[in-house]
């Protein structure tokens, strides 16, 4: 299957930091990524994956814990992401917890983790630490980027930031300005965590129970759980976790905050609030103007998060450009979280989108 | 006017307790109340008004602070709710902090306020409350009872409680059974509040922003807030409140705060979360198979905290019920907080609906 190990790379040292959005320097700063596939002779099948918010570098294979890479049922030998024909590789954003330098990274200036001394991170930096990690392995042509949410966020940005790499854009159930609202529930979020002073992990745990309603539909909510009672009969009268949706938001509030890491979150979320193409390049218009890339936008229905409006102004700002721009509203009514989980439509654009040979430089 | 200050009447003595629904005693339990208008001899034009989750009774007239009653612009002479016409009636919830018993009364037994040991009451207990009051002060039969959001829901259970005593009624923004949806988002709102150890307010507030966000709709948030950075030029790349819809929700769960109980917090949200109709009579049609009264259900198109859906499938089974019942959903893009706005559509069909005739006994 030719799967790599996670490996760790240097991209920035302190000789030559990253000069970040904010203005502020930060280096060093290593970058974990995960690769599948071949790299072609001419490295002109190299697929980039952009992981979303909470995700990291393991997109294939098989966790410690058992549990599958994030978008193993879509990239592999023979799948829509066709690892026989592409080398598909995906970095751990910066400023996550998952192996690339972030706020839970060791500050060699105080040997202790950075935590909120970390500084204040962009989506368009994390594109530039994967720029340079792509630089150093030699790769300058991106036959695609792809990524879903916080992901897609970071492709739209590739095609901004690095016009005549990027040959397909593939953003998902994303957007090219961060609403009001969802910049609302991550307010709401980091105000859970900082308004929690002791150590723990409770903070964190309201801020994704939070988050993971925003994933979801009303729609799955009544199917799921519907008013279902968590193992009784009737109302227990007290604060405890009656129905199964507060079960289960609980349980996925505690997992996480287990495994993730608090100022990450902090720090991941605003990157997220902060993306905003038309303030950063005057227009989406200006944004995309030298793009040569094909886009394929794709929202999901049931998506309230990055809802398919946003995903259709992205388009029209495309078409106005005279790019060339496919769009697909995956019918869905699995909400945000959607481009996760086992989904035909989704499998099959990205499949024809990927093989179509007409635009290959 | 007419218009009464808050009075303050016992309405279950230790002597004979409330029994609660979770089969739980209390007493004693005061209700604090507002009334307006002048009650006719045959005391048969009396409207009971249910306030919403954090109301209070106060809903003509002006506050200490010079802030007008909840439904000022509703209630009074000549207004929608014609008070030459109607003697209106408003009072605390059981277990709010405003006048009426709650969590931040004096438990007898202790000296101090029960805090959380005041025992779980449902939308049902409340109503119960109601009409002990009314019952006192000699009025058995309800022109009508109106209330939105949470006060629907009290102003549904009147009509199934006491079938004989009520003539219309009128939910708004409300449901009969409250969905995952919001049973999640109250989940979070206490979580919120009961992972903060310390005493303070910071865990109340950042419920009460995550609250705010939900009676407000996406289209709302677009135009009043959009992205427009407050007070500033360029992001602070901080974790301050950058953004305008940060810096609002912010000052109005500070706001909040300060006026506002925690633990009558967690009683409330828990109270609505409970309200299932279905689960308390078997079905919606044993609910109301006893009532005689014309129904007016009102819901809000942006609502999507209660939804107009929610709002249908009522309308449906008091249909199928042979009810006399009108609907209309509200054109207002406010979101779910529509009810207590200025809006003509919701004054014309109020008045409409309480000034025709063909119905009174």
């Amino acid at each position: 299957m030719s799967i790599s190990e996670i490996q760790t790379r240097r991209v920035f040292e302190e000789s030559a930091p990253l000069v970040l959005s904010s203005s502020e320097t930060l280096a060093p700063i290593d970058v974990a990524y995960q690769s599948m596939g071949t790299i072609s002779p001419k490295k002109d099948n190299v697929i980039l994956l952009c992981h979303a918010l909470t995700g990291d570098s393991q997109f294939a294979g098989t966790r410690d814990d058992g549990s599958p890479g994030w978008w193993n049922n879509l990239v592999g030998p023979g799948k829509a992401i066709d690892t026989d024909r592409y080398f598909v590789i995906c970095p751990a954003v910066l400023g996550t917890c998952h192996g690339s330098t972030g706020p839970a990274s060791l500050n060699p200036k105080t040997g202790s983790a950075y935590a909120r001394d970390f500084p204040m991170i962009t989506i368009e930096d994390m594109v530039r630490c994967q720029q340079e990690l792509l630089r150093q392995l030699g790769i300058t042509k991106l036959y695609a980027v792809i990524g879903g949410s916080m992901g897609g966020m970071q492709a739209l940005s590739w095609a901004a930031l690095f016009p005549d790499m990027v040959q397909r854009c593939i953003p998902i159930a994303s957007t090219a300005q961060v609403s009001p609202l969802a910049i609302a529930f991550d307010a709401v979020a980091r105000q859970a965590i900082l308004s929690v002073d002791s150590p723990g992990c409770e903070g964190l745990s309201t801020a994704r129970m939070l988050g993971h309603i925003t994933y979801l539909s009303d729609v799955l909510m009544d199917h799921r759980f519907g008013r279902s009672l968590q193992d009784r009969e009737d109302y227990s009268y007290t604060f405890d976790s009656d129905f199964q949706v507060e079960s289960y938001l609980n349980y996925k509030g505690r997992q996480f905050a287990e495994r993730f890491d608090e100022a990450t979150y902090l720090y991941l979320t605003r990157a997220v609030s902060y993306f905003d193409m038309e303030k950063e390049y005057g227009s989406l218009q200006a944004a995309f103007e030298k793009s040569t890339a094909r886009f394929l936008v794709i929202s999901i229905r049931s998506d309230w998060l990055y809802t398919p409006e946003q995903s259709k102004q992205l388009v029209h700002s495309l078409m106005k450009l005279n790019k060339n721009v496919s769009y697909i509203d995956i019918d869905s009514h699995y909400g945000h979280d959607s481009f996760l989980i086992d989904n035909r439509a989704l499998e099959e654009s990205l499949y024809v989108f990927l093989e179509s040979r007409s635009h290959v430089t």
